[in-house]
């Protein structure tokens, strides 16, 4: 190979950022963390969860990153949820050894990953059918491993988990006759109450959701079955969940960046997230009148929740995100001459943090206006 | 470290799919490429171009893979499109070297991108700004390279692109007094106009665009500036520009793969593509009468042109894929007993190609029931 074409094989994009850059000069698109917001928002939700009696096992699924899930532990966490086998991968790999696979898996190759993990760390996964069941603890005996499993009961949700308390006890036995398998408690998830923005309203639907589940904990109760965990809630209900005497164990994820969905509800109660994640963006076209051009577009925000929202008023003016094309972001101009704005650096809050961290490749952390931490989403793109 | 520390530390997830695999054995979510009507699509776009007489220039923001683009080339295409400076790394670095970036970009990052690449490849840009033209020729000439830059004009999609020839000569004037700087043609994409879904109104859409652009290239003449390249066109209008006379290249990336978005629309003219790009899909909960939910939800697939389709018959009864969550796909069952989909494999058509393809790491091709190559999205989450 001549010497040319050796340096063109070695060709590679430059860096995002480095620590110590000033924030103004990271590249665009890039995925942003205001630290001082961050801590405060984990330092916030420990403190509810230490207050409730009730173990806080952060879902990993809204950042996928080993640095984030240490300092989630560190702040007082016993262990992480992952929604998907192989995204529990490079946490296990970290070192992070209590795992709760929080959603149901069926297929062979699914049940390999299943057993591979639980050699490695303590492992608990979700059922709503005794097929699953049946599956799992042939794969744990022949791997010679031992899988704690918590049954799913919908609470209102509507999508996975079993209805009647009938079906519950099914699972139970189905899973207390299996050697290889432990019956780990109750898996009681209700994805809709988070979404609900007005907070009284979230605050019944969390109390719903906890009468639920505490009917089946009942119903086992009756049938002399322990339920050492019952485990749930999100960002929307953490603090009411903490507050339930139901749940033992609460799972939010997004509290740490407090996405521009959530951040359009009502916050009344003792959370009180701050927006902690954004992205850089830079107009690169100011050509059409009234209207700017942005580099972040579909492949750099996800748009399944709402159109980013402008965070900086850097740009002298009222700007608003309107579309998003797979590269492109259209900018409505208000109230500024649009063709000033041309290389102005914007910061977008975006609108859903866990499909959006998941097009990243690394969290670029600031305080203070400077860079001073590069962080990996070591598990991007795992969705197996 | 203890030896099982060690390997705990060396844990990765298992491959989706190895070559000989059946394809009901691939895992999910995974990325299916179906080779023969891939190669179907790749040959009657670049028989279509020939036919013309135009260049085909693929674009490679819809794969983002050098696997792919070397069969582009290799079946006739002179070089590549990309929509972002990072995104064209990949591909310089496997010896790829006629480059162009069908974008406009602003900013000191960027630019010392551009310059590098134009050391490696033959690099053409975008602009429609006379200040990018400035900045660009200024850091082309401290880099001792030359770039070649065509002026975007807007020929009725209404986001990049210079609006009248006052504006196009002022930039081209600026090209031309830049030693460092090339002026190539214009770039002339109508991004609505591919989409349209009746077909007769596509083809007057391009019909239209086509004579904008004619325009500008007559007031180009009229000043004696020829302009050697006019480039554009997508999958929806590449039929047309190849006829049209006027465009030298089109630009179509989503004729390889035909996602449901442009499935949707009509195909009455010579270019007949067929559904190649597909995901594979696991039904893992049927608690819920009525639905069944799947492994295949918003990080596994974008939405943001419509859900996807299922392909597949083979689950027994008619399936509706009605909503999708970060890491679920509910299911809406007809005509059949939804407990018994419990594990059934399921093919989707994605909605829209380019950025599902940018949710994955590799493509699973297969031919006749097996998988036959992997190939990896290289360039996936370069967006800078």
């Amino acid at each position: 190979m001549s010497e040319a074409r050796h340096d063109r094989a070695r060709l590679r994009p430059p860096a995002a950022a480095r620590i110590g850059d000033r924030l103004e000069d990271v590249g665009s698109p890039a995925l942003l963390v205001d630290l001082d917001s961050f801590e405060h928002n984990l330092k916030q939700m420990q403190g509810l969860a230490d207050a409730g009696g009730v173990a806080l096992r952060p879902h990993a699924k809204a950042h996928k990153s080993v640095a984030i899930a240490r300092r989630q532990i560190a702040a007082g966490a016993g262990g992480i949820c992952c929604q998907k086998l192989s995204e529990a991968y490079p946490f296990a790999a970290a070192g992070i050894t209590d795992i709760h696979i929080s959603n149901e898996f069926v297929g062979a190759d699914k049940l390999a990953m299943a057993v591979e993990l639980a050699r490695h760390v303590d492992l608990s996964i979700c059922v709503d059918d005794v097929r699953q069941v049946a599956a799992i603890a042939s794969a744990a005996e022949a791997g010679a491993v031992r899988i704690t499993v918590l049954p799913e009961v919908d609470v209102g949700h509507g999508r996975c988990g079993v209805n009647s308390p009938d079906a519950l006890i099914r699972l139970v036995d189905t899973i207390g006759a299996a050697s290889s398998l432990r019956f780990g408690g109750l898996q009681a998830y209700h994805g809709g109450a988070q979404h609900i923005p007005v907070w009284v309203q979230r605050r019944q639907a969390a109390q719903r959701a906890a009468e639920q589940v505490s009917g089946y904990v009942r119903h086992l109760g009756a049938r002399g079955i322990a339920c050492p965990v019952v485990t749930g809630g999100g960002t929307g209900t953490a603090e009411f969940d903490c507050q339930s005497g139901i749940y033992t164990e609460v799972q939010p994820g997004t509290y740490l960046f407090l996405d521009g969905h959530y951040g359009a509800g009502e916050w009344l109660g003792q959370f009180r997230p701050r927006h902690s994640l954004f992205l850089s963006a830079t107009v690169m076209s100011t050509a059409r009148p009234g209207v700017v051009v942005c580099d972040v577009g579909l492949k750099s925000v996800a748009v399944d929740s709402g159109l980013p929202r402008l965070w900086s008023r850097d740009s002298g003016g009222w700007l608003r995100y309107v579309a998003a094309n797979d590269e492109h972001g259209v900018l409505e101009v208000l109230n500024a001459d649009s063709q000033e704005l041309l290389g102005n650096k914007l910061l977008l809050v975006p609108g859903h943090c866990d499909p959006t961290a998941n097009l990243h490749s690394q969290f670029v952390c600031f305080r203070e206006g400077h860079v001073v931490g590069l962080w990996e989403v070591d598990a991007r793109g795992l969705s197996r």
